[in-house]
């Protein structure tokens, strides 16, 4: 990697998945969309990126994203199996062969008991799901953007791993 | 208006939906989650906004959104009326009492023969949906963030015309 900045590595990322063949799909709870929207500044992302759902009231996660109700209600929104079941919910229901996922505190205020900076993403492929959890620093703004560039490294990181020979 | 910065519009668009006990959702294609993740920058922003869909890729613009298919294959993705739909679609799809969609052409090369900065935004309310067409100028990224921009404030124009003794 020659660049460190979001711009680099979400085309770094789109690049990745294009060599592969392989389309990718986002969903969001604290970024918002910003995952999203970082992907999309990218010229050609249509050629792999297929969507996003913000899934950012908690009732939305189970109906549009398919995550378990009995898992948010005994979990809440921010947790690491919540990520991986929003991976895998937007990556079927997009119909994509990658699909990626932020939930997390961003601040100000804790959630749940859960400090703000708790962030966890995860990365689905066909091969299964990866989720990292966070403690990222900062305020509201910083946590969020910190989240979009963690988010967008790991999907990068599993992709260039298990991206050759593996059935789509 | 004091400020015209969109964290400005942003803010100011979330209290005008809070005063009258309005929900949001947001749809997007070229501003990819920008729309939504603006909005989410706003602290508090979860009092109003339930969450949004990036329909980039154009079947799911009918898949996730309802717009019309017979639409889409006779006048493209980018159209008024697809905008429109797009956001009565995310108003009903997400429960939300107002809708708010994007679509357009970023750059930097055509699309449907219509060149970049051709640009539809729409609000849908509980009283109909109103439509802004565009011509942005500037590139890919200046497209983008002033679709952005926008679309917030027409949101806030009409929440702001229409918001008060409306049934909900």
């Amino acid at each position: 990697m020659t660049g460190t900045g979001v711009e680099h590595v979400a085309a770094e990322l789109l690049t990745a998945l294009e060599r592969r063949g392989w389309s990718l799909a986002v969903a969001e709870s604290l970024t918002g969309g910003a995952v999203c929207s970082a992907l999309v500044a990218v010229p050609g992302a249509s050629r792999v990126l297929r969507g996003g759902i913000t899934a950012y009231a908690t009732d939305l996660k189970a109906r549009l994203l398919g995550v378990d109700d009995v898992l948010l209600d005994a979990r809440g929104a921010v947790d690491p199996d919540v990520a991986a079941a929003m991976a895998a919910g937007v990556r079927e229901r997009l119909s994509a062969d990658v699909g990626l996922a932020t939930t997390g505190v961003a601040g100000p205020d804790a959630q749940d008991g859960l400090p703000p900076g708790t962030v966890h993403v995860a990365v689905a492929t066909p091969l299964g799901v990866r989720v990292e959890s966070l403690h990222l620093p900062g305020g509201r703004a910083a946590v969020r953007a910190a989240a979009v560039d963690r988010a967008i490294r790991l999907a990068l990181v599993v992709v260039r791993e298990h991206g050759s020979a593996v059935p789509r």
